[in-house]
């Protein structure tokens, strides 16, 4: 009777919890019944598979990314500063890549994060083909990161502390201007 | 009698020719000893178990890492089609990607191809760090690209044909030189 009802927020917020715990393999059915304190049959009144569920978590995690307004920054150091943000908020769920990059789903909610970020790299003065261009790549960029275990430098010196993503996304930016 | 004998080389040419037709996930010591006719003791005496057997796929990989010589390309169009031929090398074998990024083995054997990569950047004019820098980012760009199955580009428009990998790693290239 205490027991607040089962919520779609209640699930996703459940789902988010798990996976940044245990991971995404985590995100099950069973265990969220379990964590939840309800049954299967509970839980399938609201989501028909875990497609679904990881589909909820997917558009819970897009309504958090952040939108870093340009401010009194130049129009390099705006962009530079979203696409910073962005990895950071990918770093703190490190499930989210995996997800992103599954590409198992097409979320119109991302629209308003990659219309601002376009928007940020044509104030840099970049055509529209080539902001666009310079947004996936710096997507590329966030993910092969995020995803890379790999130490990729063990051969030669570690990446400085932080990483190297902000100062690759400043490099690929100002290039971005000057290539063919 | 007539059978080849098995060999190292043939154990991992069944494995390559395994990943390239299922995917790393196929790549197991069962489905192995089916391909090349043998039972499972026959192989163990090659190998111990199924991280031997992917680290002999990745030792293999690595050999065939193209090295593009700089010819009497420029600098940076010289760096850039190194680049485009690694991209296309994994490109050829996609579960590569996956294996690299799962960072599971350290392999001496890429040294060659590493430090080819790195002096290539140098020559355009990077400081060492910012060449190591720059080195790791395009493999971050590289992986990221090769494991995102997500169409980045789906809410504006599709990439262009062949993608945006060589016009990114020329940008990167051509602005590791100039920003801080």
């Amino acid at each position: 009777m205490a027991r607040p009802g089962l919520t779609a927020r209640r699930i996703v917020d459940t789902a988010r919890t798990v996976a940044d715990e245990d991971g995404l393999e985590a995100v099950t059915l069973r265990r969220l019944a379990d964590e939840l304190g309800t049954g299967a049959a509970s839980l399938y009144r609201h989501i028909d598979n875990r497609a679904d569920l990881l589909t909820l978590l997917a558009a819970d995690f897009i309504e958090g990314y952040p939108l870093v307004p340009a401010g009194r920054r130049s129009p390099q150091e705006a962009a530079v500063r979203q696409w910073v943000a962005m990895r950071r908020y990918v770093a703190e769920h490190p499930w989210s890549a995996t997800l992103i990059a599954s590409g198992g789903f097409h979320l119109e909610d991302a629209r308003a994060v990659a219309d601002h970020c376009v928007e940020l790299l044509e104030a840099t003065g970049l055509s529209r083909t080539r902001a666009l261009r310079c947004y996936r790549s710096l997507w590329h960029l966030l993910l092969g990161e995020a995803l890379n275990a790999h130490a990729v430098g063990h051969l030669h010196d570690a990446p400085p502390e932080g990483g190297d993503f902000a100062w690759a996304a400043r490099a690929l930016i100002a290039g971005a201007a000057s290539v063919r």
